[in-house]
Parts: C-alpha cells; sequence; structure tokens
C-alpha cells in the first residue's frame, strides 16, 4: 500500500479523500492555493503545500507545480478528487512518467474513454447499447434518409461541436432542410468544419449511472446504480441509489453492460458509466474514469467504501468480496449544499457564522465546512453533501426531510431550502421523474 | 403502527427516538424540565410540553405528569429511551393502566428482569451460565463448604446489599472467618437483614453484552455483541461491536443462550443481556430491559435501526429479516463524550462557544449539543456519542483517531483528549483488556 498519498484537490473531496487515507494508515499531502490557506484539508492533511494563486490555472490546475510536491515529499501516489485534473490524460502521463501512480485507471484508458466518438465505438463494440445515430452526413438526402431510419424527433450535431453551439433539434421531416443548413453553417463558421452528424433526440429521460469497481486482475464489480436525473443546467443537485422505477431486467442489463465495457477497457480502479434510461432502454452517454460527487449514496448503501478500493485497486490490491456480497434492500439520498442565491441560482460568499450538522443513524454530511470559515468566489459553489439512507426509499426521504430541517447555515446562502421542496413534491416522491423535473420544480 | 409518540426522556436519546420517528412518519410529542427550555428535542419534537422544574423527581421522574401529557396528546406510545423511568415498572403499568404502549418488554418482564435473584433463576432455569454460587449461609461452616466448593476468591454478598455496602472480598480461606463476621455485622446495621450468600469473585473479566430483538410472535433475533470493558467507576466509557477477542464458539454460545433466556420470558423489543466473560466461560450478570447507550455500535456494524425495530415490535409488527441476514465484517467504535474535568473527571458546565462535528463514511455522531448550548449541572454529563465503524478493528481505531482529532468543543470541559488515549493506547489496541483498563490507562 502507499505510504503516502498527495491530493491535488480541495473542498469536501479533499477533505474525504484525507479521512479515507487516514484510516487507512497513509500519510497525505495537502496542496492549496494562496486563497485556501484556511481550507479545512489544508489543516487535516500531515503536510500541506501552497503552490500558487487563488486561479485554477496557477494552483490546483498547476500540474508541474502539483507533481514537483508530489516528487519532493515522497508521495507514491496522487490522488486527483473529482473536477480539476481528475480526467486529465496529459497529467496522468506526466504522473506516469515520474512513476508516480495517479489513482485511476492509467492515462490510455482515461484517454480513449475521454473521446466521445471512440468511447461510443468501444461502447459498441462490448454490446453497449448507444444512442441510435448516423455517420457524418454528406448530404440532405443522406440526412433524410438516416431520420427516416432513426425516426423523428432526432438531433443534428456538429462534429467538433461543444459549449451548445452546432446543435439543432429536429421534431419532423419537414424542419429538417433548414435544421441542416443552419447547423452545417454555424458549425463552419464557429468550429471551420462543417461535419454534420444525426441521433436519436431522446426526450423524457433518466439519467442513470453504474457505479463500478475493476482490479488489476480484471474483477469487475458492479456497486450500484444512481438515478441523477435531478438536474439543473446539467449541474446533479439530487442523487438517489439505487434508481427508482427500474426493473430488475432493465438494472440487470445495464450491470451486465457496464461489466463488459469496462473489461472491454481493462478498467482499473472506480468509475462511472452514465446512461439515458427512457422506458426499458437505456443508452451509453459517456464513461467517468473517476471518482464522482456522488458515489457517497452508493456507500450508503452497498456499505463499500469507494474512496479506500479506489486507493487499494490502484496500488494493485484485488477486490477481496464478490459481486453476490454486494445486495441490500436500502436506499439512499444525496442533497448537494450549494453557496448560492435562493432566487437566481448565482454563486454566493461570506463567512460561515452558524453551522449545525445533523445526525443520527446513516446521516452524512460530507463538506469542508466549520463556523468561521470563509467561503471565497474562485471555486466550485458546491459547499457539502448531506446524505441520508434508510430502509426505504419513503423512509429516505422522510429522513432527508428531517435531515434537512436539523440543518443550520447562517451567513453564507445556500440552497437547502430547494432541497426541501423537491423533498416535499409528489412528482420527486413519485420516482419516476426525468431531466427536466427541475423545470417543473422550480 | 403508533401516530403518536411521547418522548419520555431528554438529550441524545430523545433526539435520537425523535429522529428515528421522523423517519418512520410518527408525529413526536417532547416533554422537558424548566431547565430544558432550549433543548434541542424540544425544538424538534412535534409538540412539546413543559412538566416541571429541572429536578429529575419533578419532571422528567413525575410519571404521573407524563402519562397526563401523553392523554392529553393522545400519544399511543411512550418511549422511555435509557435511565430515568425505563425500567420502572410501575411506569410501565401505570402506562398499561391507561392503555398507553411503553415501548419495551412490558411490566411484567421489567418487573422479573429488574430482581437481581429472580433474574438470575430464570437465567439457571434456561440454561444460561451464572455465577457460582451459594444459597444463604446459615453459619461460617457453611461459609467454609461453600467457598471450598465454589474456589476462592469468592465475594461475600449482603442479601438486602447495594451501593457497595454488605460486600466483600475473600482471596483465600484465613480471611474467610472475619470478613464472615464483618459483613454479616453490616449487614444488620446497614439493611436490618444479615442474610449473607457467596458468589465467585471474579477477576480481569470483561464486560460483554448481548442486543437481541423479540417479537411478539416469538422471534428472537441476536443483533450482535459489545464489548463494553471500558468503564470508569461503572460508568462505561467506549463500547465496541464486535467484541474482540471474543473465540467463535464463545460467541456462538452466547448468542444461544441470549436466545434461551429472550424465549424463556417472552421478550418483545429491544434488549440486552449483560455477561462477564473469563477466558473461555460466560457468566450472565443482568438483562437490561430497554434501549442501552451503546445501541449505536450494533446498528452500525449490524445495519439494523434497533429503535426503528423497538418501536415497530412494541408496535406489534414483526421482524422482516433472519437471524442470518444479521451478518457483517465491520467494526465500530463508540467513545462517549461527557462534559467533565480533564484532570479529577468532575462534571463540567458551560456554553457550547464553538462545536465542530467531524463527518465522512460511517462517522455518526449522536447528541443534543448545538453552538451557544448551554450544559446545565442538572443532568447527567454525557454529551454525545461519537461512533465510527471500519472494514477492521483497526481501521476503527484509525477511523476514530481521526474523528476524534477533528471534533471540536470549546466551552464546556470534556474527556475528548481522554478517549484519544487509549485510542493511542497499546492495551486498547490489543483489545484483550478487562475491566480493570480504566486504572492502568488513565
Amino acid at each position: 500500500m502507499f505510504e503516502k498519498v498527495l491530493i491535488a484537490n480541495r473542498g469536501e473531496v479533499a477533505v474525504r479523500i484525507i479521512r479515507a487515507c487516514k484510516e487507512m494508515g497513509i500519510e497525505t499531502i495537502a496542496v492549496y492555493s494562496e486563497a485556501d490557506r484556511q481550507a479545512l484539508h489544508v489543516e487535516m492533511a500531515d503536510e500541506s503545500y501552497c503552490i500558487g494563486g487563488p486561479l485554477l490555472k496557477d494552483s490546483y490546475l498547476n500540474m508541474d507545480a502539483i507533481i514537483t510536491v508530489a516528487l519532493k515529499t515522497g508521495a507514491a501516489a496522487i490522488h486527483p478528487g473529482y473536477g480539476l485534473l481528475s480526467e486529465n490524460p496529459e497529467f496522468a502521463r506526466k504522473c506516469e512518467e515520474n512513476n508516480i501512480v495517479l489513482i485511476g485507471p492509467g492515462s490510455a484508458v482515461m484517454e480513449k474513454m475521454g473521446q466521445k466518438e471512440l468511447a461510443r465505438e468501444i461502447a459498441v463494440k462490448a454490446g453497449v447499447p448507444v444512442t441510435p445515430g448516423s455517420d457524418i452526413l454528406e448530404s440532405l438526402d443522406m440526412a433524410y434518409l438516416a431520420a427516416e431510419k432513426i425516426g423523428y424527433p432526432v438531433i443534428l450535431k456538429a462534429r467538433a461541436g461543444g459549449g451548445g453551439k452546432g446543435i439543432r433539434v429536429v421534431r419532423e421531416k419537414g424542419e429538417l432542410s433548414s435544421a441542416y443548413d443552419l447547423v452545417k453553417k454555424e458549425a463552419k463558421s464557429s468550429f471551420s468544419d462543417d461535419a454534420v452528424f444525426m441521433e436519436k433526440y431522446l426526450e423524457n429521460v433518466k439519467h442513470v449511472e453504474v457505479q463500478i469497481l475493476g482490479d488489476l486482475k480484471g474483477k469487475i464489480i458492479v456497486l450500484g446504480d444512481r438515478d441523477c436525473s435531478v438536474q439543473r443546467k446539467n449541474q446533479k443537485l439530487i442523487e438517489e441509489c439505487p434508481a427508482p422505477v427500474l426493473s430488475d431486467e432493465l438494472r440487470r442489463q445495464m450491470y451486465e453492460a457496464s461489466k463488459r465495457l469496462a473489461s472491454e477497457v481493462g478498467y482499473v480502479t472506480a468509475g462511472t458509466i452514465e446512461y439515458l434510461v427512457k422506458g426499458c432502454s437505456f443508452y451509453f452517454m459517456e464513461m467517468n474514469t473517476r471518482l464522482q460527487v456522488e458515489h457517497s449514496v452508493t456507500e450508503m448503501v452497498s456499505g463499500v467504501d469507494i474512496v479506500e478500493w479506489q486507493i487499494r485497486t490502484a496500488a494493485g490490491v484485488e477486490i477481496s468480496f464478490d459481486q453476490d456480497e454486494i445486495f441490500s434492500n436500502k436506499h439512499a439520498i444525496e442533497c448537494r449544499i450549494c453557496a448560492e442565491n435562493s432566487k437566481n441560482f448565482t454563486p454566493s460568499t461570506g463567512k460561515v457564522e452558524m453551522l449545525h450538522v445533523p445526525g443520527g443513524v446513516d446521516v452524512r454530511f460530507d463538506s469542508a465546512l466549520y463556523t468561521n470559515y470563509v467561503v471565497t468566489p474562485f471555486y466550485d459553489s458546491m459547499l457539502g453533501k448531506l446524505i441520508v439512507c434508510a430502509g426505504s426509499r419513503d423512509g429516505a426521504i422522510r429522513k432527508m426531510r428531517s435531515a434537512l430541517s436539523e440543518f443550520v447555515l447562517v451567513g453564507v446562502d445556500n440552497n437547502r431550502d430547494m432541497h426541501m421542496k423537491f423533498m416535499n413534491d409528489n412528482k420527486f416522491i413519485a420516482g419516476n421523474y426525468d431531466t427536466t423535473i427541475c423545470q417543473k420544480v422550480l
């Protein structure tokens, strides 16, 4: 096992990783920006090093500074957390070149799964359903044929697209011609590449993901699934484990598909495969080759400490449990507590004047907050995650209401009340909500 | 299920029970003393009633006031928590007379198991090992014979004894005569009853207890065992689940004995059977017919919410799981956080200036504390329980060290540092400690 691990992250996930390391008897090295001198992860780690200014590029994205600290302190491994450098193949390669283990699946797998088209090809090869789609469309006639085959509504996408540009939904045949021209034009002007392809446009879908864990011997375990359909502007707000209303058969198929995909790429450590689910069908969206924010709900239900096992498998330890040991009737829900204005959802800052954290059985608050901590404007607005687990989904919802009502955070505007709204909303309670639920509830 | 439950207690256990009720969708009624107007349980319950002055006898032990509130509010059941009225058969009878369910095994069982001699007889009848002992000793000669049979060291006890009076350890034959005379004399003068009996005096014993749960259909489940040998002046300080160093065979025997005893008295709801363990032998000490402070470690390991199941079984719900589902490789440790002076262990009081509670996977802090709460001198010094659970005992100890180091409570002297001492003590770490460990560590 690693003797020392450097944590290349901040906030709640840095604290989460330090706690796991302490339990495992691993020494921890924190890095921090000038804005984070008073941060909890800095206080908790065995050693801490300031690596630059408040801006991400100067500190938490400063690969060379991070690797320098790792080399200087003799850290055998770096845990990248989520976000920041966690899915950056260049960083993974730099670590590898310096004989530092980047806790994750390795640069090759990271690189493959990070390219949307390549990941999709690998999924197809592994027999994982993908959204029906076309090759590059050479003409409007080809577009008509493709749409006929795929079935309306479809979505036209520029090959080089991104950031919401070069993309158009086509609901019926009559709209196709003008949409095709528009997307080509937009693609040409925005990306100097007018190649366009088509995919089935899925509406009223759930975002469901499968958490896997793999070891160097090729053992792949599915730890569970999560429903992350409560999203605002593609930002997840609430996650639950397991996903409600999935049939046993659909779940079985998704787990098998996820295992095939993970095996196909020789996946080691913790990873997540994201799917769109509509009715009894599921479609591969992407694979996250890192820890996810919402891993905690799966931990509560499965009883497996995902961060610890991520570290162990990265160190070459074999998984000591089997798939049939991962079984639980429990249900977990996570609410992301964010520093934001409750009216317009803009990020808020300020000093934590008072913090009261709910406790009790299977109530968990993962955060880097403490009384007198000052929330700065430099980083992500997520302050912590309130997670509950109970014997049933209804029980978990009631428990979350109770936990939210106990939760007090004075000094920083936050979204506690928004979460309470969801916990009392019949659409959420019914469980069959999709990714449009936010528009309906908020 | 009960619609409304009155909680006849205060502090962390009242909060614990309210949380369980909220998760179950049960309305809660709190009662409180004039000293507890600002208490957390008062704030959290759906309704709260002041029932008297700060002294226990005026409020929390005021049976009639409590029953009056239950009747007035239409509470179908009363949860007595631990301590206070929780093992008082008179209170149980009063509840029964008023058609209120006292959440527990019923007055008859409570009464039987509350009488030391009767409980011992029932244990013998159920084939549960008891400490070897004599009948009432009619003469010194009988005492010599009994001691010969039992084997030194023995302990002489006045039948009517209590509070440490009328009790004497005899280590060898030469000490018996004078000890016998002394105990008789002390018993006569203190209790006007000079009847004396003898028991084997067990040294270097572990205090191990077995948590059971029974339902009205006679199903008895063992939820696990706990080592509670870390005691100071008979007050438990640290508990762990499972007890370290018990052999599988001894554990099996203790579980079977506990089931026989619970069945013998038709035990319903949650209960604990306390044993002394020495080597490969165990001896019945007593049965607690109520929730125990340390129930939480068993919850962490077994995954069963004991308070919820206590309420369910009291309401006549059958236990929905089987013995073979209660299996876990986890290990939990609890440290009781008490308001006390770290030098002489006297209770302390004061205002909570700052509270920072550790979080993360399987770290739980059950308490009624909050920032600005004032600890008064009227009640028990226990402020809360810090509980951790991990995949191994070593991991749990490391996790507790980490949790204790994160824990901050400013304004009220407390025993956090004392717990840290235990977590770093080789005798505790070895696991084979007995009830004398406190004298050695502190």
